[in-house]
């Protein structure tokens, strides 16, 4: 997708964030797959770190500072598996997962979905990329509540700046421009948000524009969807999406209702990306109906190992990783019941690691 | 659905809001739906208002004062059609669909999704309803622009009360008791919005415990699904879902997607319902690409006027509607482009006319 980094490491420090639920039995796999590459990239230096609500139930804190501080000073790059929600509001609880992006400047969130075409010459029905602002938004979380003679009244602030717009932008631009049909769809819902999602389009819109981009972005076509419309279409036509870029909860919906299109969330990888930090990240959840059962889709997570490595600049490791788990999902023959099969986790992660 | 007011009018008065684009060509289908249900109702009167993006831009004015005070003084119901959104920003404009749910009260925007059954005695594969909040959330409308040393920054509010949740928690309870499977599903973001989205999750889930309730939403089964979830899960297996209750954002999103799997937005009615007035609705927008055409679908415009009447009490004549566009679509052979077909509007609406 993008290239952030060159690979002149002579080891690589990855962080590893299990977090919640599946995400213990998934960020193993992930690791195995990087293991498994061998001399393509530099000697992986593995480092386990904590966070999450069972983290905050342990110890009163969801993402402890020794974590942000492991990940800023020491590590390359990061692995984070998935975060339980409380089933009720619990004082002082804040997601780990919106924290670390926001600590770590990790501002944009990119989620290809693609779908596996039968013959691997052929296209695939689903190819589009979700570029999904990661920074502000609702995330911001400045919420109050007032007590008033009509009983309570809660109120959240989102926040749209230019300068987010423009580097989530910028971004977009990028990744649009280095796919065969450099085409960007620009969501919004400025039809009711003019300020706020008027800006985010405008932002957006100016990119190629600006003095310093120099025509670079001139073959990049753009369109644009209100968000409600684009939702439908994406499930109507996904055929014409290619790069979407997204408001952060726009994104949020929009990239689980494009995993839907390729079967199971089990399969959707991410990265969260800054200019100095890369996290891959599996967008499904915590699973904690399916926990110890052995039969989470490690692909996800597997494929997030590689899209981290694709923007550290490792293609060569992240394509011998997609082709492998390419490879498993074409045969069929051992996927997690998500995709409708019997394997455990343990058979598929053996069957993609043979394929590396 | 539910019934609001019982049947004891002389005449009904209906104000008619085309609006733009193909609003202008779905709501006289709407009218001759309700004409030609002859003494089931009480004799219908119509008049028709203005709003609208077209509005604005011949009088400055999208909603004008005259609409809302005749809809206020005359009217029992009304029949809105749809609006353009101005492709930029357009100082002075603000959308006039949103206006009117505020201005008249209408705080609960109720869209049933149904799939028509090959055999009338099968049950549909989809058939739930989202009730969507219809005054608040980010259609508060509150922004902020402020520029800053970084560039511009923009800021909205979104607004959550318990007053506003309670209120439509009542409705989609009742509208779930009336229902075979009597099960309702809270949709909210409380792991991100604790405050805002956990306001509306705990008020709606007390509803049953209210001392005035007594009760009665006793057989509900109340279950909840954190937005971006949900919307996966809608594509994966809408069965799951019977009524949804959701914010207004999410509401509004959750809709078009619930719409694309039941072949087209054209086919989804709505109702804007208050404590004192009813509008109906088709979900779809203004379509300006295929304006003039006579190709719009009129089946949600046509749905929409029954699912006023039945809000009103007037059960009888909605049935009779919809059972002739479920048998329309059944039969399959007069059907506008959007759902395969090759009909034109005015086919798609005799078809109709001749079936009630
Ligand atoms: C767990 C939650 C806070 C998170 C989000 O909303 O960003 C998740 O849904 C995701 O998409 O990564
Ligand atoms: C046109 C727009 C303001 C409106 C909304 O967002 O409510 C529309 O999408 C709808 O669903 O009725």
């Amino acid at each position: 997708l993008a290239t952030s980094a060159s690979p002149t490491r002579q080891s690589l420090k990855i962080g590893l964030i299990p977090g919640d639920g599946i995400g213990v039995e998934v960020i193993p796999a992930a690791k195995a797959a990087i293991v498994a590459l061998g001399s393509d990239i530099p000697k992986p230096d593995f480092v386990d770190l904590d966070a999450g609500f069972e983290c905050f139930t342990r110890t009163g804190v969801a993402l402890p500072e020794e974590t942000v501080r492991v990940l800023e000073e020491e590590c390359d790059c990061a692995i984070f598996g998935a975060v339980s929600s409380p089933t009720r509001r619990v004082v002082g609880y804040s997601s780990p997962i919106v924290g670390l992006r926001k600590r770590l400047d990790l501002y944009a969130n990119v989620r290809p979905v693609t779908s596996v075409a039968a013959d691997p010459n052929e296209k695939p029905d689903v190819d589009l990329v979700v570029v999904r602002e990661n920074t502000e938004c609702l995330y911001v979380k400045q919420e109050e509540l007032k007590h008033t003679e009509n009983g309570k009244e809660a109120r959240a602030t989102r926040l749209i700046t230019e300068r987010a717009s423009r580097r989530i932008g910028q971004m977009a631009f990028d990744i649009a421009l280095g796919r065969p049909r450099k085409h960007l769809t620009v969501i919004h819902k400025s039809n009711v948000l003019s300020v706020t999602d008027g800006l985010f389009r405008e932002t957006v819109r100016e990119v190629p524009t600006l003095p310093e981009v120099n025509g670079k972005y001139n073959d990049v076509q753009v369109a644009e969807q209100i968000v409600d419309s684009a939702v439908y279409r994406l499930f109507r036509e996904p055929q014409i999406y290619d790069v979407m870029v997204a408001p952060n909860l726009y994104g949020d919906i929009l990239s689980d209702a494009a995993a839907a299109l390729v079967g199971s969330l089990g399969l959707v990888p991410s990265v969260n990306a800054g200019d100095k930090f890369i996290m891959g990240e599996p967008v499904h959840g915590s699973a904690p109906d399916i926990l110890g059962l052995d039969i989470a889709n490690p692909l996800a997570s597997i494929r997030s190992a590689a899209l981290m490595l694709r923007f550290l600049g490792y293609v060569k490791g992240a394509d011998r990783i997609d082709r492998a788990v390419d490879e498993v999902i074409r045969e069929g023959t051992v996927l997690t019941p998500d995709l409708g099969g019997k394997g455990k986790t343990s058979e598929v992660v053996e069957a993609v690691l043979k394929k590396i």
